[in-house]
């Protein structure tokens, strides 16, 4: 079973980040827009069970998400099926209308405008989301996909490049926990 | 709204109406097996209703639909939502495995080897299939898909259809509600 392992911090400003990695030899993407449907189940609280089912725009291309429940209490590693559906808006509208037939309701959106680097860390290609969120901020994730014996492997080592990074405060909580509590908020 | 208006009936054999759909000018596609599983929903009882989710691999392409309930009587008029997936078997398996982890389970799977043809019919096209479903027998189904204003002049024209091909008869219950009744009995 494939596993995501995600650190994820909030931060001040980006640029200080992005002068690091460029000192590890990483080169930032260009920005791309993700906007994020969230789907509430028919039966099941995912707040309570801690899952999520989503529908990802980034660029033209449409994927759908499930992620399991979080497995550790320090990352956010969790089972992820991501699969991909046919491109353009209309399709992501089709898939929507699917969901709803099927009980499915929309819980919240998040957009966010993501550059994206690749890390030689220890052996391993850590992703790294440069993240600038509607209403929430800016973040960094570092992100691994590894098979369930090496999800710890993946979590010492996104600790230590974390470190190297000077990235502090771990968020566990998703971009959709903190879009609804501010929701709450205001 | 799209809607599915479609017409089944058993046939002892597919060689007469085979013969007439020739005369009317219809070409006959090469066979191909369907294999279609059927999921149950985890919070509703689609037996009770009318509705269906369905993965089908047809050749290396698969498919994902949704079925409403049957709106009408004599036909078997459906609202409709039929997305293609990526191809091959191992894509099947993966959508098969996001659909367990939302709670849906395996209702029953449904295989037959399927033959197509078109025939122009009181203005219309209609989508002729002659079927040899497993463990069930030999079936023809009429089939025409519009918006739901048509509803009506499509069932008008699929019965009028059905006795020129002299089919008799209609089946309402759907393949997978014929297996499992058989599956009950046996």
């Amino acid at each position: 079973m494939r596993y995501e392992v995600e650190m994820k911090f909030p931060v001040a400003e980006l640029a200080a980040i992005e002068g690091r990695l460029a000192e590890l030899g990483a080169t930032i993407s260009a920005r791309q827009t993700e906007v994020d449907v969230y789907f509430a189940h028919p039966a099941r609280d995912f707040a309570r069970t801690d899952e999520a089912l989503r529908v990802r725009r980034k660029g033209r291309a449409n994927f759908l998400t499930y992620k399991g429940p979080k497995v550790d209490a320090t990352t956010k590693t969790r089972h992820e099926i991501d699969l991909p559906l046919p491109p353009e808006e209309e399709t992501a509208e089709q898939w929507m209308g699917l969901l709803a037939a099927l009980g499915f309701t929309v819980a919240g959106e998040v957009r966010k405008s993501r550059r994206k680097a690749h890390v030689a860390w220890q052996g391993r290609r850590v992703e790294v989301s440069l993240d600038e969120v509607d209403r929430l901020g800016t973040f960094v994730e570092l992100e691994l996909v590894v098979d369930s014996a090496e999800a710890e492997a993946a979590k010492t080592c996104l600790a230590s490049l974390a470190e190297h990074l000077k990235l502090e405060r771990s968020e566990r909580r998703s971009y959709l926990e903190l879009v609804l509590e501010r929701a709450g908020r205001d």
